[in-house]
């Protein structure tokens, strides 16, 4: 039976063949020269997820003054029945990836099918070919036990075999330039041995030839303005040699609004991977400290979220403060703090730890159970509740469920037994769950509900009048804000409904009418 | 033998006999008529302590559009041995605190010789006579053992008197400003119920006078802008009730540039109390968490202040991210979160903790020791080795010594044996040591010393040429800078003078020529 892969839409791609390699490894020579030929440099984009297929789109879309591209982009893919698909997909002109950003389907048509500069491959052969490898492999931290990141590490072995593959293809001059985020030390610690040991068994004098490697972190938000959020945003680059930081800078001078934009250079990959995981780290203990504010706020009938408004006014020093909500979603928050973490023994062999960052992941992670506790403080025993989860991505108006804190909730509430309905205008499968069919339809969700949770702020959520919700649910239910995104007129609406409404953060609406 | 008040300068001031006294309240009752025959509404300000004073100055400064004052202020000092000083020397026009900021000077000479329309006393029953009081007492937490702020308590007997005594004076239509940052649910907790028991023994009907109570927290910061941080910023505030409100706000917006800087009101004076106490906590952790990266970068060969520019590149969601340093000193900062976290328990008698806030001070208080584990990197035994410690306020270019962590340094550091000289050219006296004279001159501490700490980086430091520190020192001494304020090629000149250059958060330069 052939191996297949398939696509979230359904449809099945075999594998290729070792036949179909074959041929395919004739093509991209044949490409790769011609391209060469336009005077164009070869860029290899490796791994094509979130960032990386993205990521190769921008690289292939950038042009010289006189609107000539200056790269062709070979994006690789393993063929394996998980991701496979992309490659077809991609080469037909669809993107991979869902997006709000309407330039995300536009860059994929221009660049694969108008100007025929960026195609997908599953043949690692293609490393040999290019001149600079854009190194976007998925890198995850375990997180072994909720709640505990103490114990998270960073499995990099199937990072450690994507650099190896680089290192048996590559020529000696390619820039391999590393945008995945990775622990700190990772450039000097594992990209560089790996691609050392490889340049020697192949006979290459790492002493004339030493490796190029740089590192340069994406700064990606999910939404409308993913495109522009890889290609108009400030980067921080660095390489384990001078010969690596020219060549990056070029790169990334070709490839991103420089202009408005300018490029940050760091002194050493160390402190280009340590600012990407601090910076984030920064975010995860902003969000962390606020939950404690918010518990406070809501057991003395104060409203966090004004408050934080009243605090932000001090622009410069004050406005990065964040809020609290359901909790902490996505690749990046839940993750970064982790793989510092772990880099200080594992890479460094050095002592200490990054308390407050570790400690933010825990609270972040376990902030969806005080939204259970708000629940618990109406309804003591969940068993046979009816519950509406509205909401199960991790940001407000995207439709990614990575790392969702709606699983934390979803999963926990029905730990008590709860019988939980999940709804989101942005998602129709929910990967990471069992159960994972989710409704788009309110009627389909809010009919006898006892308690509505809104658990993320989708922009329809907010439009939603109170009458209808309540008029569907057929009772009265408790309605819990975990956004803030019930102003107080709309709360006063739903207790004239005769509903409890609760809220995170939100202690000024305890009072019943 | 008379009771005395001794000034900084040496000057000594007998206490007021009771003779005085009643001459005293005389002339209170006829300046109070004579200024409020101009029309003018009398304002008390209780405390006239960094912020009080100042306070006092700005109310009095204040005009309506044709240059007509709209208040009389009468500062309020008790007279105690500490303090009394501060009548007769605010009387004399001359401010009884010293500030960098040349409108301190000023704003005392127009305001109290010139318009006349500000004066000390020491006599309580000037509350008696107006019609706004602006509570400035001094209120702190109390740390029982070094870095364990979980221990941590606000001891509120003084403050409570305070409030007694004008419970027993004020008219029951005079508006209580609460200026002092206090623990949340003060107004509420503590202000209230004394003043309603005190109009209670004096027959007020508290149902028809319910007491007038606001809560407005400023946002002063020492140094070249002391007035203006006062006067023209944002300011947050709230009352008991909706009358308390509306006087609060008029006054504020008599006093405040409230054109460019809108007040903020929040709903409850529990809210305001807790933004204040939020504000500083979130300071507060921003600095700690810095203080992990920075011992990581250390440990990898990074500048953490390198990297934290890079990151601050993004403005509005990371340029808040602070640096690490010595340690953090001054009154809110170091305070504050345990003040919120008091309150929890005492006054709500809610369960929590704010575990990000008080892990942050604990850090925060146990910074400098950092510095001296990186004195020990080079010189493992401290005994007899002799430091020089270059800055002993809390702040660049500031002579304020509150809670200043270098006296932290300079304790520890001693209890290792090592001898310490002090210098720094804003301190003229060390109010909170024992051996509190400190140099001005830098010939007088820095021959034969082993080890330079530039604990502030204050502006005359950061201009010294390494050549003159060293030929001064006699020694190739180990430089230890933390503050950032060496440049590398700075630190490239002390190592060409054979000097070991170490700094908190500056991994990039513990190589040595």
């Amino acid at each position: 039976m052939l191996k297949v892969s398939i696509a979230p839409d359904g449809k099945e791609y075999p594998l290729p063949s070792e036949e179909d390699a074959q041929k395919e490894r004739e093509i991209l020579k044949q490409i790769t020269a011609e391209q060469k030929a336009l005077g164009r440099k070869i860029v290899a984009v490796q791994g094509l997820g979130f960032v990386g297929c993205v990521m190769a789109t921008v690289v292939a879309d950038a042009t010289d003054k006189d609107g000539n591209p200056f790269y062709f982009v070979h994006g690789h893919q393993r063929a394996s029945q998980r991701s496979y698909w992309k490659v077809p997909v991609i080469n037909s002109g669809i993107p991979p990836v869902n997006s709000s950003d309407p330039e995300v389907p536009a860059i994929f048509h221009r660049t694969v099918v108008e100007k025929k500069n960026f195609r997908a491959t599953s043949e690692e052969s293609v490393y040999g070919l290019v001149d600079i490898v854009v190194v976007d492999i998925q890198l995850d931290a375990t997180k072994p036990a909720f709640g505990d990141a103490e114990k998270g590490y960073c499995d990099i072995t199937a990072f450690r075999e994507g650099i190896r593959t680089l290192g048996k293809h590559i020529q000696p001059e390619c820039l391999v330039l590393v945008e995945t985020t990775v622990p700190p030390g990772t450039c000097e610690k594992v990209v560089k041995p790996i691609l050392e040991e490889e340049f020697t068994k192949r006979g290459i004098d790492i002493e004339k030839n030493p490796p190029l490697i740089a590192h340069s972190y994406e700064r990606v938000m999910p939404g409308a303005h993913y495109v522009a959020s890889i290609r108009d945003f400030w980067r921080v680059f660095s390489g384990v040699n001078p010969k690596s930081i020219e060549l990056c800078r070029e790169f990334l001078s070709h490839v991103l609004d420089v202009e408005n934009y300018p490029l940050t250079q760091l002194d050493s990959t160390n402190a280009s991977e340590l600012a990407k995981t601090m910076e984030n780290s920064y975010r995860a203990v902003n969000i962390a400290l606020t939950l404690e504010w918010a518990k406070f706020a809501e057991q003395i009938g104060v409203d966090i979220f004004k408050v934080r408004d009243a605090i932000r006014k001090r622009k410069e020093t004050h406005d990065n403060l964040l809020r609290p909500s359901l909790g902490v979603g996505g690749y990046c928050l839940t993750k970064d703090p982790v793989l510092a973490n772990w880099a200080m023994k594992s890479l460094f062999g050095v002592e200490g730890s990054l308390d407050f960052a570790i400690k933010a992941v825990n609270t972040n992670d376990t902030m969806p159970l005080h939204t259970i506790d708000i629940v618990k403080s109406v309804y003591p025993d969940l068993k046979n509740l009816k519950i509406a989860v509205l909401g199960v991505s991790y940001l407000e108006d995207v439709g990614d469920t990575r790392h969702s804190p709606s699983k934390t909730l979803v999963e926990f509430l029905r730990k008590d037994l709860a019988i939980v309905k999940t709804h989101d205008p942005y998602v129709e499968t929910w990967p990471e769950m069992e159960e994972n069919h989710i409704q788009n339809d309110l009627n389909n969700v809010l009919p006898e509900s006892d308690v509505v949770i809104f658990a993320v702020g989708h922009s329809q959520y907010r439009k939603l009048d109170p009458k209808y919700v309540v008029d569907l649910c057929k009772t009265k239910p408790l309605i819990v804000d975990c956004s803030n995104f019930l102003s107080d007129e709309t709360i006063n609406i739903y207790k004239d409904l005769g509903c409890k409404v609760r809220g995170v953060g939100k202690g000024h609406i305890v009072n019943e009418k």
